[in-house]
């Protein structure tokens, strides 16, 4: 069988360098042939020298180039959002891994679709910004979509093979986050250093906040949707802290199927790369009978309310989930800089999405429109903020 | 699309009346063609009322037919033993709901096969004692074998679709039985009466005993062996006492798929009975947020013998799971009828199979002979305990 080809977008991040773990323990599967980064340009100087890639994207600062001088230069650099498009239709059979972060990740991804790569997706902004855009191309250009989140890896396992007519409820497990037990009064004092320690996944900061205010799980509810085509109101969401059931398909029958593991992002990651073959991976065997016991709880959706904000966006349609998705970026950004509180983060996100109207989308422009739109009344109304 | 012919072999037990309420609720998919009871005789008739069977088994007590005497006349009585091997291979397609209870289901299940009816199987005596000859059959006739017990039905939902060769380990749930947290010395004292009261599942009084042994989940291991081809070494148990993860497949990437679901015997019924559609059914839907937890444990082997006493039976193979399966069948009677104590049980079956040479089975006479044989040690060992 011939080697996959892969292209990494964002193979110095949390994913990026798992992915690239997973690649690793694969030799015979698997040929890196391009790679894209924005930081941590001395490990992509590594990687290059590993996979000797035919293409490497950098970000738009061109000393980045200048980290990479010493290498053998039998590879193509390109820069920016436009690389990373030109890096994602790289000519030939290919899977690219989308690990970008943010809204950013939408149009490599719709570049890959069309020039026919399967797609491993763990940028999630890119469904919830363009999901309707992106399923239509995955459809045009008849290519595979697989998910490298835990949630939706899970549920592409309950899922495959059954009928989707039969399907009662999608139950995305969510960890609930590091302030899970937290007051509201509690939560005015918390910091992102609080929430940056997480406990039980290894994550990038901006899914760190993400978890810590379920706006992580509103913007997987919304990938569940467009993934799996299953209406909102039949995604479902319960707090499981131990991280083990990774989520759940309830059938008509009252059958439910769970995907469980010990949480290590690597087996998702393999679980995209390999389908729809499933081969031994670098995860720990989970026991049930050492972890003793799964707990398992509802959502504080008064407290948290940026789940309810998913919900919200998604049923407003049209731009509203791109603009929820870009204010909420603004608003997790200006946490980590301390200029707003935790409770603030959908305060703001709330404010932008009333400010727009739901208008619908025709193409990728309408999208990036709302994004830039939602971005400069975030930044606008920060300014009104006091700062911590 | 025609209707499901549907023979009930024990249509008056546990399995069987719910097995009714399951064809109740769906009366445009099947239609009840043979009925089997040997017991509640009155219930029998009402079922005869209510489905008009072609052909009706009852035990060799030439009374019984007299109760069904007001009745009108037509269907066939057949009696005992070789009227449910008759009834099981009834002329036409049909699917044979073996809810029968002890060795006595396998031969009716064999003359299913061989008449060419998908079987449904709760006997899991069937298996145990003579699952490789049943399984050629299945494989010879081209029929379907379709578990109904909760544990293997979980099992059937987890494998379908999914590669054999990428199944690391099943992992059965036990409930763990009403004496799960007892010590020997409280198990000296335990009466039948205190584990007839079983927490979780509504069932008959063998299964309850067996339960309470773990030589339930023992023959459950036994039946997942041949129904999935699995090796013993790779079906483990776990405690769980809650009975909502109804058992589970490890894959080989450290991926775990449960089926989870209120406990309730008509969800695996009818998922045997509709398979491949899955319906809407009469069972309560699972909510773990409202459940709270689940808990797992290991199974303590060293106090309740008889599990490591099935994974012995099936390790010397040939007759060995027939004669540990009769004896215990002996052995449970004599508890209930208060003749041996609790933990004299796995006492007298291990007594039984080391009285037994492995020898090999070529025919289902031979399964009958091993049967017999364990029996009467059985019976003759036993006269040598002081009743209780």
């Amino acid at each position: 069988m011939p080697k996959k080809n892969i292209i990494i977008l964002g193979s110095t991040g949390s994913i990026g360098t798992q992915t690239v773990e997973v690649i690793a323990k694969h030799p015979q599967l698997f040929k890196v042939i391009g790679l894209a980064a924005n930081s941590r340009l001395d490990l992509l100087a590594r990687q290059i020298r590993e996979f000797s890639p035919r293409m490497v994207c950098l970000g738009d600062d061109p000393a980045g180039a200048g980290v990479l001088g010493p290498l053998k230069k039998t590879f193509r650099i390109v820069h920016g959002p436009e690389g990373l498009k030109q890096l994602a239709s790289l000519a030939g059979p290919a899977m690219v891994v989308n690990a970008l972060v943010g809204s950013a990740g939408l149009e490599p991804t719709l570049a890959a679709i069309q020039a026919g790569h399967d797609v491993a997706l763990a940028n999630k902004e890119t469904l919830v910004a363009g999901g309707s855009l992106v399923m239509q191309a995955v459809k045009k250009h008849q290519v595979r979509l697989l998910p490298i989140d835990s949630e939706h890896v899970a549920l592409h396992q309950c899922l495959d093979g059954r009928d989707p007519a039969t399907v009662k409820n999608l139950i995305l497990t969510a960890s609930g986050g590091p302030f899970r037990n937290h007051s509201l009064k509690q939560l005015q004092l918390v910091k992102a250093r609080h929430a940056l320690n997480h406990p039980t996944w290894s994550m990038g900061r901006k899914v760190t906040i993400d978890s810590a205010t379920l706006m992580n799980k509103g913007l997987e509810m919304m990938e569940a949707h467009y993934l799996f085509g299953i209406p909102p109101e039949k995604i479902k969401v319960v707090v499981h802290p131990e991280s083990i059931i990774h989520s759940m398909a309830e059938f008509n029958d009252g059958s439910i199927i769970a995907q469980l593991s010990t949480p290590d992002m690597r087996l998702p990651i393999q679980y995209a790369l390999t389908y729809p073959q499933r081969l031994p991976s670098l995860v720990k065997d989970c026991r049930l009978d050492e972890l003793g016991k799964l707990t398992f709880h509802k959502p504080d959706r008064t407290t948290f309310k940026c789940l309810d904000l998913a919900y919200l966006a998604l049923k407003r349609g049209g731009i509203i989930p791109a603009v929820m998705n870009a204010a909420n970026e603004i608003a997790v950004q200006a946490f980590l800089e301390e200029r707003i509180s935790f409770l603030q983060i959908p305060e703001l996100i709330s404010r932008v999405m009333k400010r727009h109207q739901a208008a619908g989308i025709r193409s990728v422009s309408d999208v990036i429109l709302a994004d830039h739109s939602a971005r400069r009344l975030a930044e606008e109304l920060l300014k009104s903020y006091p700062g911590k």
